[in-house]
């Protein structure tokens, strides 16, 4: 492919800023230095991730005079918590880090939503810049300033909203990532076409496998057009009062899903794509989806190695955990749902007995 | 005194709200109700304040059909931190509290700062009121959206900006604050007439024995003055890049005083004071203000019955608790020092040995 950047904007007027996507953005100097104030720069990252890329990014800012203070955490999901969220706060303060230092997060959605609330938090907001390196984190997580972490009680329940001051996208970052992450990140590029984009829905369908092999023109593209649309919809409704609530389709049965099973048993991804399936079903139940589009997402997710259906947790169990999802408003269940593949509505009309037979039917 | 209350509005834009300031604020549904979206709230307070005013709190919601979690957390300082902040969210989330349920603080600046940081993060904001108790809280840590938690490298290190949908500044809850709470909060009181209010400062050097025997009518004077000169500048500098900072004024000397001690030992406003004179020392010593000031300022902080001196931790100790302070910029300690009663600047000329022989001089 040609070594071409495609730079978004996310339009947020004081809190505006870029997204460059291309490969090997991650070391060009001239799009990281220009945000970096000081002599001194923090990079968080995990102990799968930091043997790959800190060193490069390490070395762009030292030619510039930079020093850096590295964090390496624990990977995965289990450790999206307090305790390691004091690690941070434990080094930027051992370190005399300042409320203008910046926080670089390098890693996937994890590191992203613990170094974006750091970073929120650390004297009450330092600046933070976002160098996602998994294909979720990529069209997801490092747009649009959601950061958080895990309670015990619930998936993501303590954080902010809280925007980067830049996103580098680098796509060669996708090269060491693995397989089932990879799949697991286009449920998220599945989800743009499905809520909101027809056309890219059709695109997906004529190049799922392009995807699937890594094919660096297709992964820029379809990164490109999921930033795109996020970063249309977070412009939109910043702190999810209206249609960003629709970038959740999937979402509320798949964080019944996460928690049921226990964090890290399931991919986040993984357990959107079976989530996204019950929505679809319950869809169709409500007579908006037509029986062959439901078998068309269905087959879609299907080449892309992921799951259809939900662990047997039981739907009692999932009601519960999903009673406990941050969707719920009044105490009535709120469900993103679809009318056709490219509209997605938010809606509390499905009752518990359809909600229960869509899950008991997408559920192993 | 006539039951007047005088309301303030902290013009935020779209985050504006009001401060009613009088006596028996508390008790006048009509005031807090219009705020209460749910037929739940939750009211966070101590085991100090809880049995002195949740009642009537709780009665005015439950008279109104709105139930009410109560979450009672331990009294003080020494439990500003994580541990007690996940006491707030294990109820909140054990409860199925949602993002728009009602969160109000019910004490003194420990309860309005943890109870405020975890409105902000909870499902990552919910909407929270400010209820302050004691005289340092009404007229400081419950206007201007400052929150946070201490770390034990320092103090409200972890927090964020988030303003209260409304403050109920009830005077008559001063009537069971113990003596050395009410001179604690004097010194922020004084701290407006210093900084920015000259003729407010001369108004405390004719009333401060007023203030000190509870008289109602100068409690709202002052307690109104206070606010109003804080709202004004947290409506030009809201996330304290300028002039906002000038309201820590003693501040950096004082951190230095409660750290060194230990949390606890010394009151806020006791630190503040000795921190105060620190400053003022040190105007003096650049030559900006006159010996004769310094010596009104001591005055009227021995008539309030608060420290004119810091203790003996060694000037080294506070220089080294001082860098770990959020007013550090690229490594040069910034102050706020007087110009004039009246007028405070902030300023890094100060040499370090300027400002050893000012701690030293304040300093027994």
């Amino acid at each position: 492919m040609q070594d071409l950047t495609h730079t978004l904007n996310v339009a947020l007027d004081e809190r505006a800023y870029s997204i460059h996507v291309g490969c090997g953005v991650l070391s060009k100097p001239e799009l990281l230095l220009p945000h970096i104030k000081q002599k001194k720069a923090v990079i968080v990252s995990n102990t799968t991730v930091a043997p790959l890329y800190l060193g490069m990014l390490r070395s762009t800012l030292e030619n510039a005079g930079i020093s850096v203070l590295p964090i390496v955490l624990p990977d995965g999901e289990a450790f999206k918590n307090w305790e390691t969220l004091n690690l941070i706060f434990d080094a930027l303060l051992g370190a005399h880090c300042e409320r203008n230092t910046m926080l670089i997060a390098l890693g996937g959605g994890v590191i992203g939503d613990m170094g974006g609330f750091a970073a929120s938090c650390y004297q009450r907001g330092m600046p933070f810049i976002q160098v996602p390196t998994t294909l979720l984190s990529l069209v997801d997580s490092s747009v649009g300033g959601k950061t958080a972490i895990n309670h015990p009680l619930g998936k993501n329940m303590i954080g902010a909203f809280y925007q980067p001051k830049l996103v580098l996208a680098d796509i060669s970052t996708l090269d060491t990532l693995p397989d089932r992450e990879l799949k697991a990140g286009l449920a998220e590029v599945i989800k743009y076409g499905l809520i909101r984009d027809g056309e890219f829905f059709v695109w997906l369908e004529s190049n799922i496998e392009k995807l699937m092999a890594r094919d660096k023109d297709a992964l820029a593209f379809a990164v490109h057009r999921s930033c795109a649309n996020k970063a249309e919809v977070v412009v939109a409704d910043e702190r999810e009062t209206g249609e960003r609530a629709l970038l959740n389709l999937g979402h509320t049965f798949g964080h019944a899903i996460e928690t049921g099973l226990g964090y890290g048993e399931w991919l986040h991804g993984e357990a959107v794509a079976a989530g996204t399936l019950i929505a679809a079903e319950l869809s169709r139940l409500l007579g908006w989806l037509i029986a062959e589009d439901v078998s068309r997402i269905e087959k879609l997710f299907v080449r892309a190695g992921l799951p259809v259906a939900g662990p047997a947790l039981g739907a009692g169990r999932y009601l519960e955990l999903m009673r406990h999802d941050k969707k719920v408003l009044d105490g009535k269940l709120r469900l993103v749902l679809l009318e056709k593949i490219g509209r997605a509505v938010m809606s509390d009309v499905a009752t518990e007995s359809q909600i229960i037979a869509a899950i008991e039917s997408r559920s192993t």
